[in-house]
């Protein structure tokens, strides 16, 4: 079990990363809201200390480097409602699909928008409990699921419904794979803090406005049997990161269906976690190139 | 470029697995024949150096080391023939889906069938030759794209049909993402070695026989075509491998369709690269666990 309460990674007035266990002031529970952390050392998965040093936060970031994430599974329509308003039949088991690492981003970034994504309409917004993978498991029963969880964040599956759908063939990484959809954070909540992942309300505001507003208790797969049922004959290693899906209210399900437009701010809470805060920003040909 | 013709990883005789350059003899093309390899040190995407230090190979394993590989996309209908065959119509664009790191295994290794993947039908064999990324790279133009290749092997997608299409809720991740259902090898043969990858015959045989002959010059989207789309708005890492389908010729495609069983033997072969074998391992519950 980790020795931390809240993980933190950040940029801290010093200029450095650290990986930190958050400070938050009394009755403050989001985590985004944290402006000092114990500094932690050693390797999160395995032998690490929570250090008396305290650092000042600068910048929430990621809170996973991307060396420390091995794969990102998604879950699709695991909320009955949205199942109903995707169309789609309630699934007899979870339905699964991956987003590449470099999908992640942190709890602030903007959500870059490539030109192949402003082309047709349908992007959308999806937020979800994230599970981190603490220890290396397979074929592991439900009632002792949550002994490999290290913890639980938000994130926004972002989505493009057209490249998801249509033209993806039917296979959804695609559109929901470009560099920087899977923003997440703003900390991973350790599993001994959130003892119960399935009574969390979990919520969008697009520009400030409620659009998502959901409880995980609504969740058709609950934390528990994904897990167990994802590990049947695969391994699930530490660093594995799971999206478990969004509930109803996403622009999709709407009538007229509401897309995200360039500047929108889209903002995902998850009770007792807190909240990632991130910009759609339309980009120009080329901006990623030069930036490796 | 990297300074190596074929690597191979290895267990050598000393008990110890290297990264090395593997030696074959004149004629001899299949790089699971190699018997002896130059041992690499240092990074193979980066800084590294042939020795001249020369091992013997006890048995060759996954050609990238676990820690080595970042994530695995596959591409789904991308022959022409096997689109057909599936009863899908040609894709406008590549379909993508991905499979995780922990389905990646050796040219010998055996393929285990978890109980799961027992039930019901539909054990399918596809050979695919298969790219390794070897420079991070986003907005890559095509004729650009070879640039950033490392090598090439062949793979197997093995995948379980009835989980991929109908139990998987039409995401085909989960119904060929199982442990070891990834094998690929026999060795990565440099992009310096083999410079067009759309001239190779490709093949797999069951238990000897012949079921799928064909060229990797039916590919609907080609390498090059394939990278560049693929790098738009994503970033594509060091370690990155890609599946790029499979040609016609699969069990499902056949009246009746032909399933794999336990024992079978299934080779897939790619000229210039050799072949990948591996025995379908039907095992039991709970196996796995015990390996952690």
């Amino acid at each position: 079990m980790p020795s931390f309460s809240r993980l933190v990674r950040f940029l801290a007035r010093d200029g450095r990363t650290y990986y930190g266990d958050a400070i938050l002031p009394r009755g403050v529970t989001d985590i985004s809201k944290a402006r000092q952390a114990h500094i932690i050392t050693g390797d999160i998965f395995g032998k690490h200390d929570v250090t008396d040093q305290v650092a000042d936060i600068r910048l929430l970031l990621a809170p996973l480097a991307p060396e420390d994430v091995r794969s990102v599974r998604c879950l699709g329509l695991n909320y009955s409602l949205h199942a109903k308003e995707s169309g789609f039949p309630v699934p007899n088991y979870p339905v699964l699909f991956f987003k590449p690492p470099t999908s992640l981003s942190g709890p602030s970034d903007p959500i870059p928008i490539h030109p192949m994504a402003q082309e047709g309409s349908g992007l959308d917004y999806e937020c979800e409990l994230v599970v981190v993978v603490g220890k290396k498991c397979a074929d592991v029963p439900e009632e002792k699921a949550l002994d490999h969880v290290l913890g639980y964040a938000v994130g926004n599956d972002v989505s493009h419904r057209e490249w998801q759908t249509k033209r993806g063939g039917g296979q959804w990484a695609l559109g929901k794979g470009f560099d920087g959809w899977a923003p997440f954070g703003p900390g991973i909540v350790s599993s001994k803090v959130i003892r119960d992942p399935q009574a969390l309300r979990i919520a969008t505001r697009l520009n400030g406005q409620t659009v998502q507003d959901s409880t995980t208790a609504d969740m058709i797969f609950n934390v528990k049997r994904t897990i167990a049922f994802l590990s049947q004959g695969t391994t699930l290693l530490p660093g594995d990161v799971i999206f478990t899906g969004t509930p109803s209210g996403v622009g999709m399900g709407r009538n007229p269906p509401l897309w995200l437009k360039d500047g929108d701010v889209v903002e995902v809470e998850l009770e007792g976690v807190g909240t990632c805060t991130n910009r759609v920003e339309f980009i120009r040909k080329g901006r990623d190139s030069a930036k490796l």
